[in-house]
């Protein structure tokens, strides 16, 4: 039994730091690289490849929207062509710094915007697992699961793992709830481990009405930025591992 | 007797367009293609390498300096490790788009002040260099002759192409006049068939006071931004060929 | 009887020309001034503003969406918080290149995606209007006759013109046919100019379903980038002369 | 006896944050808020002005190069019109801002590498100093004293303070010691305080060299970016306010 737990890292930029990177990369299996569109630069890429690899964790490219000023977390109305070559740009970038390290680029998991738009959009995930295909079809593909880009990703050929959330809740249809709506958190990091685990293990997850939904979890998505979120980890980490799982 | 035609191209950005990208594919053997910084973006990128493949041109990465409204011509104080950075972030990008469409990426060459400055500079050149070979070490750097840049390909092991320009005059050190100084362009397309034939051939030229200088000549660099500078490749290019020199 | 001829300038960046603005100037009463969002940037605002004042036409700003890759043309979900301080930074800055040259801002035309959300959302609109309004009280607002901008304008109280398009379809409901959509464009130099006598004259257009539909203009925007667009600029001006009205 | 004291805010930008503003504020006589080119975006800008506003400080504008990136730390090659545009540019933007709220623009301080490089660049100064006067003639100048900039305004006419600065050190000539040379930094709350005490006071300094060199001091530049800045601010208020002196 494994299950994977990846992070959203190199989110500095310039004199400006987000995260804490480095403390973050010793709890998690993969790492999600940002690409310099809506976060990141050549100097944050590079040294959050160097820190991936001294852990020995999974790198992944995390392409987002042209958009620094909005961290890529705005819709912006893309055709396909934009998605495949944006993704394409970013994900050719991240390789680059990987491999010039001797590293291997594993996966690549669209952010914000980009993932969320992509999940209810057949066009936008079509362009995105094609122009990863394109680049390696080794590439293994993050998204939500039942979305349009898990489809996609089955139809084209791509591998791809279904990724779930810790500390957020779902709504009936097995969706996040948005985060502007009730329910859109979950508090208590023994109560999130709960849920997690039985995400991982029956495959379900109690969603925002108490109804008991379908979910298929191969990684799941945890965030470093303070040191409660931190700790969070920790105790997720502790009871995966106590309950037989192998992080990686 | 094989002589390498070089071009920049893929220079546009968004809804701006510069270069007959499509007309001079026609007479060269190498194109550099922008990455972005400085001019380039994914959408330029993609389709300059689609017609680059169907013209059959060797393709190479011209990385710039992270200043689009100055199109990387002004000299910027980065260290050797943001050059190095900027080189991997930005060829890694285009070769991702070559590979994409089955292409490979030949070569790579630094564009405007990046290049210029890294001439005079053996602390950007050998960043550089290692960028380069970092990424593949079968990539060929072009660079201007007798520079940091050249000397430090030949101490790191990487390819290096003597670039020279058909309309540039040279010192008597053999390097380029500044665009500010006088004899800084040389006028007339044949006398300039002239000067690149005598470089190929002879491995010199005619200083801008008269002096016979050695040069040496892998590739010669020309433009294609207007009808002119067409005509101007056109009688390049025949004329080498009527002296027996293959074009590639 | 008087009417207005609008054009938008200063659409060139860095190395990258765009339009024939010192061509348009000589014919038009107003130009809309990029502000370096989706286009223009310092270099190309202070030189237009320069030709603008030489060509004692009136000056307005142009403010975009923060997207140079497309040229603020796609759609971005943007908060009214958002819109309202893009406004200000972008006004302000070509407001102070015209003081700077003694000169005085006349109005404010929203670009592109910015102007077509904001004519059917409230929010924005709102927001546009109260922050041209902050800046200067006596700023004219460009924008769709009977849109969500027109009546934001009339509510929070600041003069309003009303912008009609020579060149451009009109639907039942009186906008503008998307661009998308058969009708979009209407071609013909001498029949546009029909269309725009009627409307001024009238005060309605036939749509592109053959009614007769209301419709108020107090200023015409013409497109001044290629030569075919100057000539019908002429045609359009000429016409309107020879009916009695006056340009400015 | 009247002292400024003041410090460079509204450097975040996005989901960036930088700086303890809301603090900083509270001890300080003016503020330096960064424009959008090295730092600040238009939200962040109007947050710093209403923040400003409430406090009662001074307001001035901080432009830096076009670097985010670098956050205008790096010297670039640029003209002097360039300087003049990119400052009227900046300073325009968040003079808007500002008026938006009822304010009034005080001062401009270049930002960074725009600042060190004009102290030194009699063309950079003057187009800097013609930038500013142009947009408004009653604005004040922040600079180095005995710096290029100095003398342009004393020329060109317009009101000019001498900047000191309570943790750095000072060559014989009275000039910054550079950041990356020993002696750069001054340490010790209580000993900035006794060295900025002499400057006002006495108008002198120790340079690192041990000599006693003449310096004019209007404004003073304290930091708050973190508690210990914080504490050293309040320490240096103290200890001006025990000498006598009015901090405004």
């Amino acid at each position: 039994m494994i299950i994977d737990l990846n992070s959203d890292l190199g989110e500095s930029f310039g004199a400006y730091n987000l995260g804490m990177d480095s403390e973050i990369l010793k709890f998690v299996s993969s790492v999600n690289i940002a690409c310099g569109f809506h976060a990141g630069d050549p100097m944050v890429m590079d040294k959050t490849v160097e820190m991936a690899l001294e852990n020995n964790v999974k790198m992944g490219a995390h392409p987002g929207m042209p958009d620094l000023m909005g961290f890529g977390r705005r819709n912006m109305n893309i055709s396909g062509d934009e998605a495949r070559n944006y993704v394409i740009y970013q994900v050719g970038a991240l390789k680059a710094f990987v491999e010039a390290r001797g590293g291997k680029l594993a996966h690549v998991k669209p952010h914000g915007a980009l993932y969320n738009m992509a999940a209810k959009d057949k066009i936008l995930s079509e362009a995105i697992v094609k122009a990863v295909k394109s680049i390696d079809p080794n590439l293994v593909l993050f998204g939500l699961p039942g979305s349009e880009t898990a489809k996609a990703a089955v139809e084209i050929g791509l591998e791809f793992k279904n990724e779930v959330f810790a500390d957020r809740g779902y709504t009936d249809e097995g969706v996040l709830v948005p985060r502007s709506q009730p329910g859109a958190f979950v508090k208590g990091a023994e109560y999130c481990a709960d849920r997690i685990a039985r995400m991982v293990q029956q495959g379900e997850v109690e969603s925002v009405s108490g109804k008991i939904v379908k979910i298929k979890a191969d990684t799941v998505c945890v965030h470093g930025d303070n040191d409660e979120a931190l700790s969070f980890v920790k105790t997720l980490r502790q009871r995966l591992e106590s309950l037989g799982f192998e992080i990686g």
